[in-house]
């Protein structure tokens, strides 16, 4: 069964001939296949209600591609190469693709189907983020989280990622498309979530960029590994205050894990004790969406790989892959730029807020206790470098120390001093991003009750 | 002589009643003295061309306020409100405003005459912006460059500082306003400038979240110490990226420094030496601007200070104040929003990508150098434990070393293999953020040339 044809136009010649090209038939996706709609117009405003919508398919997969350390991480970049290549997706938004290697083999891969293509660097490794599309990406533009996790706890690894959200600005039939796709930090233990407050500030920072970057577009698109709950508090303020709607509840058609869970025990690379307080697994990528004024979008069927990959004995990745088949078209009436506030955003950002002060105060806690440590150590220091020097002058002979642990002493002095000096800093960067975070929210808050009540 | 009355109107109440309140008389800056225009009308855009202009006065420092090391400088900063407060500028943009305690100070200050005001916090020590406002402050964001120098200069401190741009939105009768403020990476030697990759980096990055985050503004206004002379490839860049409009060239009353330089030899507290090849002294503190679609700006007068405050005998800071009064109106025909591209950008771009490549090499050179000495500072730690565990279990035995230089070897070592580490990580992080800003320009000239070529 043939795809649906999408609206034609656009400028520039390739971007038409992309709009005219017909994608492979979907083998595996079944409910992706769509009803096949006849004819193309000319996209141009006044013409909107005659133009039939737009049909794009999104892919998006955390791909767990750490180098040495993720299980069959060839065997499975190959897979989800040739998977794109089959299925001719509109687009595929990736993450943890931490190797620019594998990134270029994919690119290469894919270079025929999905001719245009991004990686965002950032980071010690990279931010793992990555795009592939059909479509000319006209700019692109990454904003780092001011916050994500800790240097030195080097078996999560998160800081060293430098995780942030890219945006991708493409234009499909002479429609603008902002793409967000991003990765925010995991979650280790859900009991006691050490890193909640600093997801909480990458999810409010990522709803303000959004906000603040989507102006120019007519659709807005976010792909991604949110690490997060459909019911956290990040999402909700996400959700809430950028307006952007959630594909799974949203959907018309849908296959896949029950709940939409893209953690599901039956994935062979999961750990099963991790999900055993969810039988079913967790949901925490998503595709979210929106139309601006001009343009409606809604979600005509979404998809989740089940465990393995369709045909396969091994899974894509231990996440499992979301596809949607978003379908646009034009709004009959333009829809205004200030759209209702939700009373309940009140709650969210309150709540919101609330996790950012418990940050904070850890935070601030951390910091004064490093900073403790480093003035021991190096009270320590002067004491023995006062020891030493007495008994060079022959002031205090014999030395009362066994030379050998007065040595060791002083090198664990000079270890702990430059290191708790180093921590204290990134604390205090810490600190200062939290009280920045929640005076941004305090702010926010009073312009929300400000339009609540003027309403 | 009393102020020019703004265009009337705004939804909100205290917004009106801010557009109505009359500005004192001022007393020093007489180029700000403009034609009285009595009379307001109801903002709205089918009336535009009816409506009087508003005028906005704007003001521009970098306040040089570094606890313990700057000079004078609560004087400075008691001055600095005294003139704020007496002058009535609708926007008052401050840098180096490093100590909270000096912002709460001015803050309550200026309480009655500028009731809304930001302290954009980022970095170790803050990043020093914030904003005085007349009118309210609605929204804000902050983006931190993603490179500002290195940690172990100490000498420099850049770094610790954690440069931004900080974004506000601000509606001024009904016209929205996008305020960015900003302070880019020092200069510290024109001929040999370390830091030129990095601050080239920045002005990219400035202009693409100026040009991101301002599609739904009606007037944007950028005012900071960009560090960068008016004939620099970053000022060129940022320039030609967003359209923006230099104050200085465009205004049509002068009065100031000559060439509205803002570090000039007459300035108390400038060492003399640093300005000799530039008798006039330099201009790096900036108001830039542009109208969008509906509104056109123009720049109707600039002032500068002259090495001291007006009336006193020492300066504000070691830079001189800009103040520019504005003028906004109403186009008469909506400009589109894809401006004419001029063909030099093309060379702008590739001149700047020219300067991140330099930058590359030397990153690289650095972290590879920094990774060699890690490695060896590891080795002589191995060897050292190795000859002091065979000396105890008495193989090799008398030890060939002096005890105390056999210690101190171990401890110069350690320290040696942590900061070679942590600078280690540093360098990548720079690599990669220079090759991410490199193939971020590679895109960007390619769209160029391609709207260039279909124009």
């Amino acid at each position: 069964m043939p795809r649906a044809p999408r609206l034609a136009a656009g400028s520039a010649a390739r971007e038409a001939g992309a709009c005219r090209q017909q994608s492979r038939i979907p083998l595996v996706f079944r409910p992706l296949l769509l009803e096949r709609q006849e004819g193309s117009a000319t996209h141009q405003l006044a013409a909107m209600d005659t133009d039939p919508p737009l049909q794009l398919r999104v892919f998006n997969l955390n791909c767990w591609a750490i180098r040495y350390l993720s299980k069959l991480r060839q065997e499975r970049i190959g897979l989800i190469g040739d998977t794109l290549r089959q299925e001719g997706f509109d687009l595929a938004l990736l993450q943890e693709v931490w190797s620019e290697r594998d990134y270029c083999e994919l690119k290469q891969k894919l270079t025929a189907c999905y001719p245009y293509s991004h990686y965002f660097k950032s980071g010690v490794i990279g931010s793992g983020l990555c795009v592939f599309s059909r479509y000319p990406i006209l700019d692109t533009f990454l904003y780092q989280y001011s916050l994500n996790g800790y240097p030195y706890m080097l078996q999560h690894g998160d800081w060293f990622c430098g995780k942030a959200v890219g945006l991708l600005v493409i234009k499909i039939c002479g429609i603008i498309f902002h793409v967000y796709v991003t990765h925010l930090h995991a979650e280790y233990c859900r009991d006691k979530d050490a890193y909640l407050p600093h997801r909480v500030v990458q999810a409010w920072e990522l709803a303000q960029f959004i906000q603040h970057t989507s102006k120019g577009a007519d659709v807005v698109l976010l792909g991604g590994d949110l690490n997060m709950h459909p019911g956290d508090v990040g999402i909700r303020l996400l959700r809430g205050w950028t307006g952007l709607r959630d594909s799974f509840p949203d959907t018309e058609r849908f296959e896949g894990c029950e709940d939409g869970c893209t953690l599901v025990p039956t994935n062979c690379f999961i750990n099963k004790e991790e999900l055993q307080p969810f039988p079913l697994g967790i949901r925490i990528d998503y595709i979210l969406y929106k139309g601006l004024s001009h343009f409606a979008v809604k979600c005509d069927s979404l998809v989740t790989t089940t465990g393995t990959a369709p045909g396969k004995s091994i899974p894509y990745s231990d996440h499992e892959a979301v596809m949607a088949t978003l379908c646009v078209k034009p709004r009959e009436e333009a829809k205004g730029s200030s759209s209702a506030i939700e009373p309940e955003l009140v709650d969210v950002v309150n709540e919101a807020r609330t996790e950012v002060r418990v940050g904070l105060h850890t935070a601030e806690r951390q910091r004064y206790s490093n900073g403790r440590m480093a003035i021991l150590a190096l009270l320590l220091l002067l004491l023995q470098a006062a020891m030493g020097l007495s008994s060079l002058v022959g002031w205090d002979s014999p030395q009362p120390f066994p030379k050998l642990s007065f040595s060791l002493l002083s090198l664990l002095a000079t270890v702990v001093l430059l290191l708790s000096m180093v921590v204290y800093v990134f604390h205090t960067i810490e600190v200062k991003m939290l009280q920045g975070t929640e005076e941004q929210m305090r702010l926010a808050l009073q312009a929300l009750q400000d339009k609540l009540s003027s309403m």
